[in-house]
């Protein structure tokens, strides 16, 4: 039950905005009463929450996979990375929509939770970008710690503009940033 | 003191938050009567539809100015759009700031008003972009339209990490930004 309250939520949220939902409509759209409700969650808040965990305990799940491959260069670590946040449009729309956009909704305790989480995934990311310089495949007067900041600022803003159905796929649209990020776009 | 209202409403809404502060609170800071702000203004949404303007409309100015300036390579004026908005930060922090976390706040009609002036600054940075093309600054396989939205959208997050009074600046920042935008970080 509390795993198809999280999914109808996020459905409604998705469709109607966070704000716009109520818990009656929540439990309306189930079957349920709100007692079954707040056998599971404290408020509506709680739902976001877990909803913002899921996505991003799935992502650092799947980074910590790529990150700890031996076999992997560097540079591949980075594609792969950029290619995992890039397929969650696709894959995962509604989360990452309400991730990104209701994260203001979630109550001050869960929003440290959350910033705790976003951190760490960005620690890693710049672990990446790190031991690719001490490998040598990154050059070694790079700021990884600004780097990581831009990069995945960059990636964070695909949200809001990037339609995986159109022209360029997200795998194409994760190429594109590699070659800028690897090679720029200097002509000389 | 259609200025004036403007400002006193930008150090509101930057220290408690657009929808914390009222119509009450602006015009007690002020020391005028709720008259004054309606002869001026119809809502509160209003002073935000216009702190967004106001900001925006100084951006695309600034951004002809470096566009249309014949003596520069477009790798200088990419440069200096790239360092315009950082320094946005230091010398207008408090408006950029109500401009990227108070956007949701504007009414429909206010909201495509905004997007339309943003659009209009992307489009010209996308044209700094393929004229640099064409004149063989840039590679000539790139995607200047999605680096368009890669760039800015990488810009856009700065507002939420980036302390110009630490230990680097904001046009140190741009260099670091430039430095990877036109030659990559791969070490070959």
């Amino acid at each position: 039950m509390k795993q198809k309250i999280l999914k109808e939520s996020i459905d409604l949220f998705d469709a109607k905005g966070f704000k716009e939902t109520s818990i009656q409509d929540i439990v309306d759209k189930i079957g349920v009463t709100k007692g079954t409700f707040y056998y599971y969650f404290d408020s509506k808040q709680e739902v976001l929450r877990d909803i913002h965990l899921a996505y991003l305990e799935g992502l650092l799940e799947e980074q910590q996979v790529i990150y700890k491959d031996n076999q992997s260069t560097y540079k591949d670590k980075l594609f792969k990375v950029i290619y995992l946040i890039n397929s969650k449009i696709e894959t995962k729309g509604k989360d990452a929509r309400i991730v990104f956009r209701e994260m203001r909704h979630l109550n001050e305790n869960h929003v440290n939770q959350i910033k705790q989480k976003r951190k760490e995934f960005r620690i890693i990311f710049e672990q990446i970008l790190d031991e690719g310089k001490k490998a040598e495949e990154f050059k070694d007067n790079i700021r990884t710690d600004i780097l990581a900041f831009a990069i995945l600022g960059m990636l964070n803003r695909n949200y809001y503009w990037f339609k995986p159905d159109g022209e360029i796929s997200d795998y194409e649209l994760s190429e594109l940033y590699m070659e800028m990020i690897l090679s720029g776009i200097n002509k000389d």
